[in-house]
């Protein structure tokens, strides 16, 4: 008899969920970690970017309350206290994390998992046998050999920039990707001087390419310098070459009297394939991550991998669904895909929590055309929703564009950039499950006055 | 040839939208206003009430901010500048109204309009012929008849609320429903010593009884007095008999300085019949409104009712949805009902913009129950979520409630307490209409970390 039924590799979100899953269903679980529970969303990621951003929405929302009638003097923030309360949240709920794992009986044990082949993990000098496995090793940073960027240490990654002691006078963002944007956004707003730099022709890969430009203009205070190749990097000085050959420079090195001037490198984060046995194992690997099926198995037999390390989504919602889909399949086996138990990934939505926020879900404009898609689309502003007026005024920005199949009206993508557009994307994950069309979506009641309305307006907008 | 297709009588939510609908179809359209366009909702209800409600929140939250990392000096708010900000957003968007009928080819009529019959319609001295005809004639705020509420001026509706020229050092409300409550938090938050007082044993009549309790100790510096009836008014003290027969009082009446005490008397709104020819034209009428089916037909030929004045449901989002049903139906005829174009009476949203927020959707537990529904639910609190907790810390409050069938596991209800409520619960119309089941909730994505991650977590936890 085997010592556990599964043991999962890896307690980020994909990991400490796929256990939590499987435990309820009965299962032995070991969940191997070789840093903290919560893995990098919960430490170093999502969760304490969201609290700094949100500490930084109460500074600008306090400091522009005067067209709402709310004043304040002398109105600051304290970078020590809004990292002191980053802490606290990340300790309490990696505390609840563990707890609820504890609960439902699985083990945690501290250490670096090898996987040996199937039914094979080996922790410290242990060998552990398992009837299946959960790989849920993560990503971390890309980090470009970008000459002048090792050993330097104005350049960091997000992980650094989160404990930074001061707040950099002048920011310099390699990559304008979500991570990139999100810090510039907090920065930004907290005072600094930040530049981004980013080798492609738009921010936001996934973005919709209308509404991509409206955030940039939205976030004012920030320069973006697209389509510029990083070539290398003095002190704290960023040089960089145009796509029309010119080249040009950052400087994020110190004003006189500034001492944390910073390079931000957020180019992206790729699979962790080093260390656990991804190699040796057999297992089926590109350079983009853990070749898996859309019911999450590997090549080899009771292996599975979730979240990051198949290079699929790098997005923590994204690992949870991998990892309830591994789950289903260990535990309902060929019951399970019946019942839906497959990853759908034009399904995803994405969020982002800059100033303003943004999330879309399915198919861009873009991304359509180039599926030979015929689509008729709508983009309307955030100003129709009398919520949006009344509480960001008439000139705030804000945008929301529907996108539909010309012939069937099959709603394929919804992408917003504006308040609260994080919390009212799931819905259109309904709407996209379901293959709503533009016709249904008109029928849908949303309450009034709420910013969420801006979606039903674009539905009516659509030319059908 | 009839003058006119259609004439609307009433440019509320119902009316202008039914108008705008029907002349984006084609229709020669008059509408008729006896005040102001966008009816009670833009002028004096919801939008008004929420900008004021915004304001109240900013001014919180710039107060609250120190657990953030972000604090202020002598923060104050100016009832001045925030009654000038919501004037100036009431004015922008009546503007914007009465813009897209005119671009749309609407004539917009100030007069009080009179049915007369099928296919005519005074206004002034004038009869208009038309084919068809639309009521949104709308709602006026109910008075009950309490001895000492007459000519006191001490004694306002929601309107003359809206407009007193300072803040209330005490405010006694009458009537727990959603206009009282909306009241309450915000007088409230701007330093009001606020009591309510409601006949029934609850406040918030359609909130599930699980939470109404939990918005109740939420509002904690709102004193609520529940299955108390008013029995009269003397000044500003309000007299009412417990459920046990105890005499009790509120005294919403003068301290020595203060000068603008009062009472709110907020027990509801009944639909507007006077005035119109509601009773002379041979219209089917009850006490709680103009009947209608499921089309919006009245009994009289091509005379239709849509909004608050067919008293089947108060909300600005409703009448919404009836304008476009009639419109549809007028349109269309026949084939609208085939493509969906009926009232689902279950499958309207609600939205509470109290601190905390709250809303809802489809069933409660106790209407389920009372339609003989066998049930299954789960509660979680909002602090499951990351995003919640960053924003709000560990104990504020917030409850999230899913209602299912025992048997098919379709879900009938989703009702919440808690930040964002208003904009999430959208998500909840397509998963109603749709018919999804625990089973299919449990699939949908959700981005993490968001507030609307409650609504999945509330699927899983729910016992199958």
């Amino acid at each position: 008899m085997k010592e556990y039924d599964v043991i999962v590799i890896g307690a980020g979100p994909g990991g400490y969920l796929a256990a939590e899953r499987l435990a309820h269903g009965g299962k032995k679980v070991l969940l191997v970690e070789k840093a903290a529970v919560g893995g990098t969303c919960l430490n170093v990621g999502c969760i304490p970017t969201k609290t700094l951003l949100n500490s930084a929405k109460l500074y600008v929302h306090a400091r522009e309350g005067a067209k709402f009638g709310v004043t304040a003097d002398n109105v600051r923030f304290d970078w020590k206290a809004m990292q002191a309360w980053k802490d606290e949240v990340v300790t309490k709920l990696v505390g609840a994390v563990a707890l609820t794992e504890k609960k439902l009986g699985v083990e945690i044990l501290a250490g670096e998992a090898r996987l040996l082949g199937p039914g094979k993990v080996q922790v410290g000098e242990k060998i552990y046998e398992t009837e299946h496995i959960v790989i849920a090793a993560g990503s971390v940073p890309a980090m470009p050999p970008i000459p002048g960027s090792k050993n330097n240490p104005k350049v960091v990654d997000s992980t650094g920039l989160l404990s930074t002691p001061e707040i950099p006078s002048r920011l310099c963002v390699i990559g304008g990707g979500v991570i990139g944007v999100e810090f510039a956004s907090l920065f930004s707003a907290l005072g600094s001087k930040v530049e981004v730099v980013e080798m492609l022709d738009e921010i936001i890969p996934f973005m919709d390419k209308e509404l991509a430009p409206a955030l940039r203009r939205a976030m004012k205070d920030v320069k973006f310098n697209l389509s510029c190749k990083v070539e290398h990097i003095e002190d704290g000085t960023v040089c960089f070459r145009t796509k029309e050959g010119v080249e040009a420079k950052v400087e994020a090195s110190a004003e006189a009297a500034a001492k944390a001037d910073l390079v931000l490198m957020a180019v992206g984060r790729r699979p962790a394939l080093d260390g656990w046995g991804a190699r040796e194992s057999g297992l089926d690997l590109t350079p983009k991550g853990v070749v898996v099926d859309d019911r999450m198995r590997t090549n080899l037999p009771k292996v599975w991998a979730v979240g990051d390390v198949t290079g699929r989504s790098l997005l923590a919602h994204a690992a949870y669904r991998m990892a309830e889909i591994a789950s289903a399949n260990i535990l309902e086996g060929e019951a399970a895909a019946a019942k839906g138990q497959r990853m759908r990934w034009d399904y995803i939505p994405w969020a982002l929590y800059s100033m303003p926020e943004g999330s879309g879900i399915g198919l861009t404009q873009e991304e359509a055309k180039k599926r030979g898609i015929d689509t008729i689309q709508a983009s309307v502003p955030f100003r129709v929703s009398g919520r949006f007026v009344a509480e960001n005024g008439f000139a705030a920005p804000g945008q929301a564009k529907l996108i539909a199949d010309a012939r069937t009206h099959r709603i394929l993508g919804l992408h917003l950039i504006g308040a609260y557009a994080s919390e009212t994307i799931w819905g259109a994950s309904a709407v996209l499950e379901e293959e709503l069309s533009v016709e249904d979506l008109r029928q849908l009641v949303f309450p009034h006055p709420t910013i969420s309305e801006v979606i039903r307006e674009a539905a009516w907008a659509m030319k059908l």
